[in-house]
């Protein structure tokens, strides 16, 4: 199980569980945070560059984070980030979209003051239909093993 | 008014209203988002090391997203972006601040295919005092002037 920095290594994977998000999800979250055409009105949507009612990206962003949290890629050490790296929205997130993320530890630094380290996961979620809709690569903060 | 990508200068600056958000917004978010214990539950957060309730950080990141709507930058072109660079969290956000937005265009890169260009607008959120909590660098899409 991993457990401390120390049990991470670079290449590792992760593979989350899936979640769908329904037309009611979509116009709520946007509602919300994000009162735009494309995610609210499905008439007006279909008059925009993405063609049709979409998810915000941040609601996309945020759907990351709990099927992130959902992995438990740090074992029992609550997830603290201190922020994101190319973060990228790839295609709409549409209503009934299946979504899941599939990880990879990309960097790994030690911190030289505190008994801790830094960890670089990218993550990709990907729809039903296995296509790439949305990237990030947050910086993880994960304690390192007590001497 | 700024209405087309012709319309942004590279030093531009923009200031959004002030949104408020409460320990019941902070503890729905989390539950539906980003459910640990740093955002649902005081006594377990006073343990972390960020020592009380704080916001999720996307929960953050979802509110900025709702100040740079109200600020309309683009004039009547909704928002379109196609990702953030430097996505930074710099200090807890908690039960009853109040947040507001300031913004800076940074980056215009005209696009040679298609009649828009990409924006880069460096944001940084500040509690009610003035200390920075959050920045972002959406890439935003604006359609150019047409001929």
């Amino acid at each position: 199980m991993i457990e401390w920095f120390e049990d991470l290594t670079l290449g590792m994977h992760f593979k989350s569980p899936e979640k769908r998000l329904t037309r009611d999800d979509i116009k709520r979250f946007a509602a919300e945070f994000d009162p735009q055409p494309y995610h609210l009105d499905e008439a007006a949507a279909e008059q925009t560059p993405l063609k049709g009612l979409a998810a915000s990206g941040w609601h996309t962003a945020a759907i990351a984070m709990r099927l992130f949290v959902e992995v438990r890629p740090f074992g029992p050490h609550p997830l603290l980030g201190i922020g994101v790296d190319e973060l990228r929205w790839l295609a709409p997130v549409r209503p009934d979209d299946v979504l899941h993320l599939e990880g990879e530890v990309v960097k790994l630094v030690p911190s030289e003051k505190k008994p801790q380290g830094l960890v670089w996961i990218k993550w990709t979620a990907f729809n039903q239909r296995s296509e790439p809709v949305y990237t990030f690569t947050p910086i993880g903060v994960v304690p390192r093993r007590p001497a």
